[in-house]
Parts: structure tokens; sequence; C-alpha cells
């Protein structure tokens, strides 16, 4: 299929991250052209936990980088209290099921060749260094990623 | 018009559920093709209320069937404690405006043809039964979602 | 570029609406058409906060009007308590930044030419009266809303 996909991944949280990444996977599987643009809280499912920094950051910035998650596997679940369903008893069931982690849908997207594009205002307000992100994410404006997605066949907003 | 509409329902929740199944509904009288894909907590939705069972399931796939919405009029308001609104009241407020509830829209959506998926990964994490859905609902990969999606001129993700 | 996007804001929230109309003005600068649909929550976005009434409302009409955000800033974050992340955090981080405010991004969309539009059974049930909601709004049913939506090159549930 000649076509392109585009996800503006705005959450932060792990089931929203898991189905995200699962579209953007399976898209590459039909040789769907895939871009992800992270903006927001979506940012932190692309922070390189290996990597955090306080070096040239104010005091809110760093407060902010400390107490907010740090890569895929610390998102919480977008409906952590319902019902009393947790994070664990997802990744439970996920795993009776040997569905994949959200790191290996991660992992998959990259080696598919799916496009990250990081927000460049998200960046800037929350005081994240370039170098804190995935070396595979490439900081573009609002306005390159609305050229991109106006290119697109279909667009998310997640 | 001969349009096709795509929608990822996502959310468990009732207020979301109100707009995907009213818009669901308006595109079918505008001749509108409607296909709504049910994955994730999407899938309480199409519960049918009648029809839980705890036959062949994990101790976890269990506990999460009786504890997570059966069916729509169960499901929970997105900002349920927003400034103390209750469900109740936006009912209320629905029923004095003579609006009708999520019930009817779903059957309304089913009458007009709206075509109902669910997403096959999310059925086996949460170890739904195929008898437990809606007759309705016809279970498919993502990967036939997107096609369908790719195909659509419109595709929401709520 | 000769473009039309379309959103559907539905969350009556102070990111989201920050990135929605973002969103919007950006696509402005691109001289891509773009019109936003509020429905829900969305319509707080759109109240004037000089504006509101008791006139001519059920009780609970009243009480809804008064115990919900009156206008952009006092819309609520979508994840007010992740992490202890507040919104004067945001809002002070964002000026750390120079970023403009909620309402210099409203007043830019309706500067810039972004089409305001109101949905008809959103207002009604919620008692809103045209007069409370900014002047540029102009009240439109679902359908008229799926119409426009499907002649758009994109459009986002928000």
């Amino acid at each position: 299929m000649n076509k392109k996909m585009n996800i503006l991944m705005f959450s932060g949280e792990y089931d929203k991250a898991l189905a995200a990444l699962l579209l953007a996977n399976t898209a590459r599987e039909l040789d769907v052209e895939v871009t992800m643009f992270f903006a927001f809280w979506g940012l932190f499912l692309i922070r390189d936990p290996e990597k955090a920094t306080l070096e040239d950051k104010s005091v809110y910035e760093k407060m902010f980088g400390m107490v907010t998650p740090k890569g895929p596997e610390e998102l919480p679940l977008s409906r952590m209290n319902m019902a009393g369903l947790g994070k664990q008893m997802l990744l439970d069931m996920m795993e009776e099921d040997k569905t994949p982690s959200l790191t290996d849908f991660l992992n998959g997207a990259k080696k598919k060749g799916v496009k990250f594009y990081g927000c460049k205002l998200s960046v800037e307000i929350m005081g994240f260094k370039e170098d804190e992100l995935l070396s595979e994410v490439e900081i573009i404006t609002a306005k390159e990623y609305l050229a991109d997605a106006l290119a697109s066949d279909m667009q998310l907003f997640i």
C-alpha cells in the first residue's frame, strides 16, 4: 500500500502508547509510511531512561524532569483507578497472552522505520534537552508536523 | 454522500461513547458508510450485559470481567469528579432535553447499519469470549482495521 | 497550501485546548483553512467569562453553569494529579519560555480567521444560551459538522 499514516502522540499513558505503537508497527507491516509526532505528555515515551540530566535547567525544569516518567515502562495507565484495575494486572494479563511489552513495541517501531519526531515547543517548555531523548528522535516545529500530517492519508490524535 | 468514516473507539467512557455513537448515527443519516473498531476499554461498550461467562478464563480474566463495566449503561464519565458533576446529573440533563440514552444510540447504530468490529488482540488480553460481545460484532486484527481506516475519508481516535 | 483541517474539540482541559489552538493557529499561518467544532466539555473553552446568566434555565442547568469552568483560563489540566505537577507549574514553565497563554492562542485563532462552531445538542443539554458563548461562535448540528469534516483533508478528535 502506497499510503501514509501520521500519529500525534499527545498522551503520556501506557495503554494509549501501546495502542499507538501497535498501530505504527502494524502499518509498517503493510508497507504504510508512518510518522509519529510526540508532543506534551507524549514526550515521556521517548525519553531515554539512561540519559536524564540536570545541567542547564531551571528549578522547575529540574523538578519536572525528576518527578515525571522516564521512558516507556514508567508510564501510568490512563484509567489507573478504574474498578481497581492496576497496571500490574494489565501487564500480567498481557504476559499470559504472550503480548510484547511497550518497550518491545517501541524497539519494533524503531527497527521497522517508523519516523519519530519531537515537538520543539513542548521540548522547550518541559526543559528537556535533545540528548535526553532517544537518538532516533528529530525535533521539528508544529508547522513541519502539520505539513507532514496534511500530506498523510490518515491522522490520529492519541 | 459517497463517503466513509472510521472510528477507533479506544475509550470506555459514557460521554466519549455518546459522542462516537452520535457521530456514527448522524453519518449514516447522511448515507456515509461507518465502521467502528472497538479496542482496549472501548470493548466495554459492546459487551452484552446478559452474556458474561466465567468459563475457560484465567483468574485475572475472571476478576477483570467482573469488576469492569458490562455494557453501555455501566460506563463511567471521563470527567467523573470534575466540579462535582456526576453521571446522574448528566443523565438528568439529557432527560430534561429528551436526548436519547447511550443504549438508544447503540441500538440506533445497529439498526442503521454501522459496522461493529472488535480488536482481536484486546479481546485476547482482556480474556473476553466472542459470545460475551454483542452479536453484531465481528472480531478483526489491527491489520484489517488499518486497511479499512486507510480506505476511509475520515478517521477518529476516540 | 490549499488544504483544510477540522478539529472536534471534545475535551475541556487546559493542555488539550492549548494543543488544539496551537495547531489551529499554525495551520492558519500555512494558509490552511481551519474549523473547530466545540462539543461536550469543549464548550467550556468558548464560554464568555463576562456573560454567564441564570435566566431561563432549569435548576440543573443553573448549577452546571456555576460549577463548571467559565472560559479558557479556568480549564483544569488533563493530568492534574500526575506526579504532583500542577497547572501553576506548567504556567510558570510556559512563562519562563515566553510561551503565550491559552487566552492569547484563543485570541490569535479569532484574529487569524479560525472558524468556531458550537455543537447544538451539547449546548442544549448543558443549558448554555448562545449569548453566553464568544460572539465568534456559530451553533451548528452534528450533521453540519460531519459534512464539513468529511470535506476536510485532516480531522482530529481532541
